[in-house]
């Protein structure tokens, strides 16, 4: 079962065109077609007469054409034509879904339409911003989504996992395995609708984690935001060093003008309970760094995607196998913890069965019920 | 489940030789070989010892001898032989199916050998005139066989599915939707075992639809019969312009000297509950047309067989994601929903359960019944 | 369900490096690690704080670290490494499983590990003998390991399965029939934890199997055992003509000279219950044969192995397709039916179900019933 009543990043708006393109979001199997002026629609991909898939349809105009047997349906799922037929029943109806295209994103809403608030789409603004150089990509995987949520909110993981790509020092060498604690599952705030890990590293962390030569050195503010249905947006701001003691190590104000800048968002949309799409990004200051170090450090982050890729669904394996057990706690799933409590109590308020969920550890459901006392 | 008392195509009579060959037949793993003298067995593919497969046997004049552990088979199943020992028990017999190779095609019975009546097998003499340019193919669909036998009972899908090859004219344009309206499902008429579509189509027709252009030009007379457990014969013959008419648009006399004469018999045989073995052929009188534009007309039919693959197997997918849904219903279901309700009827009447047939439209159903009254 | 108090063979010793390798073994998913100073560790392959695989880990000395996020396990699966956590609870702790190396294979308990008695490995002595000329090789079916088994404990499939490579004669006609009798399971006879073949063939059999041209002629003592859980121990003796008949076609004299000698030794290890890892080797005597001549043996047995599991691998087919059904029984089943009814008597003594097993032949339960009355 999926949580319904939220908006599911569908892809990157760049994608769809004026084809018909089958998506399945949260089990869903969905059409997705540009309408005549641009607009976006997704509807059920199943012809309602003998369910063929209306994504092997042909878009006409502001309208989707079965290519099984000819019915032609409005973008908002109403039968329109039958050839050589003039009644046409009500009950010929596609189901529409909600469509929002915002920060690049085209966002689906599977749940109930009439509870579809736009407000409820999270600022990803970062994603917008003319002056970065934006990376993109994407990638599925042979897992349940939770895992990969899981792996987002604890970032402690790349001391390991990473060593050979994000976690390694500009020299080549492993990065100092403290140096990522301080964005560790343990660090995690709750803040609406999801998790926060903020905080200053100082200069001496620019020296110790894998990074362009060009890169400016200096304090480094981040702030890391995790919110439902699994989204990440991370922002890391540099400022002359000293920067974080002149702020006694609160966030710096708004007005601080940055050595550097960079972000990533990133969303996680579940197709089947055990298949899921990864849409991931990068956006430094085109400012900030050289064109060639910026691709070389995208090719770096690529690759450690494909190692996160390589562990999770070795894990979906392992779980698989293994019905009915219970995973362990350490202090670092305080941040994956809180969040699976808060889905999870989100999916039963919506009457949703959490039973597919990945094995859960006791604890942290524990202490996410405490921590998220009134939340969402 | 499967209709059982029935004749099912096993295939060419061409694609048996003497090395045993195995074949699914609804749900049966069979191993077919040409006994010495040319007979054509059937058995089941398997070893009573230790459940070896026959088919990885060798023929031994009229026998069958299983190579793992050297058991031998007569043609009527019972074993012959057992290496090293003397008593054979009555025990270690392979059930032996019924088989008739009739008009190019092995036909075998998987139901009640008892009841193995010849007379069953459908007329499909068309597919034995030595004055045909006989083309020929098959392939196998990953769907349930009724899907196939829809689509091939309501050739208006032919405007749509096959836009591009067999819904084109002459010019390459897309054929006006009407011509095929003739054949739509909404046309189907009852007769015994089976539905048919028949009628003229007057000379406007053939400018209308894709042909060769050394096609003879005329009104053309139409009739194809669709009968269980899945054998298409459609018979196309043009006769000067003016014919349709002379004849009050009823049927042809039979001494009626034709211009041109085409037919097309093919077959849906099950080979478990979700895949399918399709059986197609085309043919032309060898005395109508260039053989080149015969080929050029055989490879457009090719192409749409697996447009037709295409579609039906996002179909059967669509199925497998929705299970207990409801089809809708339109004019055209009328053809598919007579046959569906025969063969429902049909395997009722055998104790077989009907539940793993796709999901039907009531009202097809409905009108079946009452059309189908006193039939079969 | 498996046999669990028994040592299943892992793999050749040789396999076994200081990279954690992942195996399964009786449904298990192991880690397998060679750690500093040599020993081999095998763990389950399942980190229990987040179920990461430990073979994607890092071996560290005599540890093994996850490679996820970070934890460390000593060789007895006790977690020793938190990164970033003092605090290390006693519940993450990873089953240890007992190994040991002797004659060349690692071999590993499933079971309960205060029953690991090294005394229950089978003596496969022959397998460590430097004067042979050891080919050894392995591969993956797809099927229950009781069907190879089966195989092994009935020889005379060589005459039809094999007829074209172990079967041949050395002029390249198929062997007579009658030769392989003696190896059929009709001969079996019961020792401890196992099935004994063993006897006199004359001088006569060298002419008529397949065998280098510089294979020493002369009466042949063989002996074949198989015990539990799939330990194959082939010993084949070359003595001077007329040994078999001064011996009164028993036992040869343990000090009597060869002409020559061979041995193969076998494993059969169930990964999951429908697939198993073959072990196999062949072993002359490095002054019985040219190297080339031996090479030459050693790949008509690697192409024949290929034949068994073709065949195999189509009747676990036909097992899947029939629930329920139950086999034939002809004589030389009694060799596989004495090992069939061990095992089960064995593995119901531990409690475990045995349904999972392809159908049996109710008459070779009953032999084996009578027949092992006390054993094991």
């Amino acid at each position: 079962m999926f949580l319904r009543n939220v908006w599911y990043v569908a892809g990157w708006c760049s994608e769809f065109g004026p084809e018909a393109a089958a998506r399945t979001i949260a089990g869903e199997p969905l059409v997705f077609f540009r309408a005549q002026g641009g607009e976006l629609v997704a509807l059920e991909d199943r012809c309602p007469h003998r369910w063929a898939r209306l994504s092997l349809g042909r878009v006409e105009g502001c309208e989707l054409r079965c290519m099984y047997h000819g019915l032609k349906f409005s973008a908002d799922g109403r039968c329109t034509e039958i050839p050589g037929q003039d009644r046409i029943s009500s009950k010929l109806q596609v189901r529409k879904f909600p469509v929002v295209e915002r920060y690049q994103w085209a966002w689906v809403w599977t749940g109930d339409a009439d509870l579809a608030d736009e407000a409820l789409i999270p600022d990803v603004g970062l994603l917008d911003q003319p002056w970065r150089r934006l990376s993109t990509g994407q990638l599925d995987y042979e897992a349940h989504h939770a895992l990969i949520s899981d792996n987002l909110l604890d970032l402690s993981h790349i001391a390991f996992l990473h060593e050979k790509t994000l976690g390694r020092r500009p020299d080549g060498e492993p990065a100092d395995k403290e140096i990522w604690r301080a964005q560790s599952g343990a660090e995690a705030k709750q803040i609406d609708r999801g998790v926060r890990y903020e905080g200053w590293r100082t200069s001496e962390f620019s020296k110790s984690v894998i990074q362009a030569k060009s890169a400016p050195n200096g304090d480094t503010w981040s702030r890391l935001d995790y919110t439902v249905p699994g989204i990440f947006i991370s922002h890391v701001v540099v400022y002359p060093v000293g920067t974080a003691a002149g702020c006694n190590f609160k966030a710096p104000p708004p007005d601080l003008e940055p050595l550097g800048d960079n972000m990533s968002c990133q969303a996680v949309t579940p197709m089947t309970e055990r298949t899921t799409r990864y849409f991931y990004s990068s956006g430094p200051r085109t400012s900030d760094l050289l064109e060639e170090e910026a691709q070389a450090m995208w090719a770096v982050a690529v690759e450690a995607f494909l190692e996160d890729q390589v562990m999770i669904e070795a894990q979906q394996k392992n779980i698989d196998n293994h019905p009915g057990g219970q995973m362990g706690w350490i202090d670092a799933d305080r941040g994956p913890g809180m969040f699976r409590a808060m889905m999870e109590r989100m999916m039963r308020a919506e009457g949703s069965s959490v039973d597919s969920i990945p094995p859960k550890t006791e604890p942290a459901v524990r202490v996410g019920r405490r921590a998220l006392a009134g939340a969402s």
